[in-house]
């Protein structure tokens, strides 16, 4: 096995996963443990991190690590400081929020302020470097990549710098209509992926595209049960469809650009399917990009495991 | 006292108001009960019926009674049909649903059809022409009535016709985001009507305007607390704002036509001041809407009591 040279954590809000990297990225090992800024105890972090990872530092003295996401959010470890955009990846290393120092050290999150309204991002920003550097995309002119999930990301990077950013409420608000509206009434309890329908996912991107609006589009679920037109699991499928398609009616993404999209499989394929419909192509990339943009974050750094 | 030519009954989801109606539309006398479709049960209405006006009935037998509202609906009494758009009074008194022939009718809903799409409305037809007489624009080129609410109702009438009908779930949707979301974090608990913020309602209204969409603008009213913008009453001020702004921008209404608003005086006001920044106009009519469109309804229908 090749020696590691860094400690890399993606520290979440429900989870955490951490890996050994070699200098050149190559992962050697890797955990995960379902420690989250949800349950991990005010002033709990830094016993968590040495009850996780103590066996790989006992091998390892002195190997640096480098932690991302809301591990460095006003209730994680340490509040760690946003960069704001446009940030590159040397913007991030500069701004490091060190818990122990030279050793242990929390990646600032990046900030977008338009017109005084702030979006921010924690984690996803480590996601998107790797992501460029995965795909070459480095010095690209102008590239989009989405990160969909209960608050997605849309991150504008060009020429190797982040330049605006986007979050999207879709799939927590996606849950509420689901589970809590009028709407919960005529679907079924929970997603069954079996039953999902593609035709009537594409029915709902296409009804987000129609004027009215979402709160008017919603109403539409309801009419289609109560007129026999769709129900079940095909309804639940529409209105997956017309949350996704109206946050791809309001980001509208450029055919012919690149975009990048990163998440779990079955939301990059929902994704990609709806923005087919936008004439828009995307390339997926995995979770290795979270590992991709630590190494290379370490590679700017000079860290020096003992 | 005149003598009554009319029991009007306002049968909706969680209440009711009857009243007793002279052939002018006075009202001689009205009740309210916490009785609706949410509460009375399967088999129970006409008890709840006999229960709530027996000794109007009993003091003047052989009145005609007229129920609009969830009444008509699948669960209620008996389900009255829908009249089509374009829909007129005369076509609501054609369409009467008998449940005591003669004595006890239920007047149908209103539906639209959007591409295939419906949309529907139970109780509304009836303000919507009662507050046309009563504003003396049964014959105008184009008026827009709005009932804000749960599921505010967009009702567009042409000379005396229903010709467009769109729901927007602002009330329900207001509701999910301020106690389900994670918004809620950030708001207290419940509105407090002394702590409204009328600069952070236009602040949210000005901001569904711009480009993003719903979906990313709820996120800015958590950045605003996680940057100390706004917090507490202001920010569920300006999440007020965001919603109604949205229900606005999706339905644009043209300024110069009439617009009509039908609600609480609470909503009317929250509405009028965000239609004042679209440079809309409206003119606000009251609860009586309903016994006036009743009894012109009534007027149609040559009811004779006994």
């Amino acid at each position: 096995m090749q020696t590691p040279a860094l400690l890399a954590v993606d520290w979440g809000t429900t989870a955490l996963r951490g890996a050994l990297l070699a200098t050149d990225g190559t992962v050697l090992d890797e955990l995960a443990a379902p420690h989250g800024l949800l349950s991990v105890p005010a002033g709990g972090w830094s016993t968590t991190f040495d009850e996780l990872f103590g066996a790989w530092r006992l091998a390892h003295p002195g190997l640096p690590a480098l932690l991302s996401g809301m591990v460095g959010s006003r209730q994680g470890w340490l509040e760690a400081p946003y960069c704001e955009c446009p940030a590159a990846l040397a913007d991030l290393a500069a701004r490091l929020a060190w818990v122990r120092p030279g050793e242990v050290a929390i990646v600032p999150g990046v900030v977008a302020n338009d017109h005084g309204l702030h979006d921010v991002m924690r984690g996803e920003e480590v996601q998107v470097f790797g992501a460029l550097a995965l795909l070459g995309l480095q010095q690209a002119d102008a590239v989009t990549l989405v990160l969909p999930g209960t608050h997605s990301k849309w991150v504008r990077v060009q020429h190797g710098r982040i330049t605006g950013l986007a979050t999207q409420m879709t799939g927590e608000c996606y849950a509420l209509f689901r589970q809590h509206s009028i709407l919960a009434r005529t679907l079924p309890a929970e997603d069954d992926p079996q039953a999902w329908d593609s035709n009537a996912f594409d029915a709902g991107v296409d009804c987000a595209q129609t004027t009215g609006g979402l709160l008017h589009h919603l109403f539409g679920v309801r009419t289609q049960a109560l007129f026999g037109q769709r129900e079940g699991a095909p309804l639940a499928s529409y209105l997956s469809g017309l949350v996704i398609g109206e946050e791809l009616r309001a980001q509208a993404p450029v055919p012919g650009q690149p975009l990048v999209l990163m998440g779990s499989p079955g939301l990059v394929s929902r994704y990609s399917r709806a923005l087919a419909r936008h004439g828009v192509a995307a390339q997926a990339v995995g979770a290795e990009a979270t590992w991709c943009g630590l190494a290379a974050l370490a590679g700017l750094l000079d860290l020096n495991p003992a």
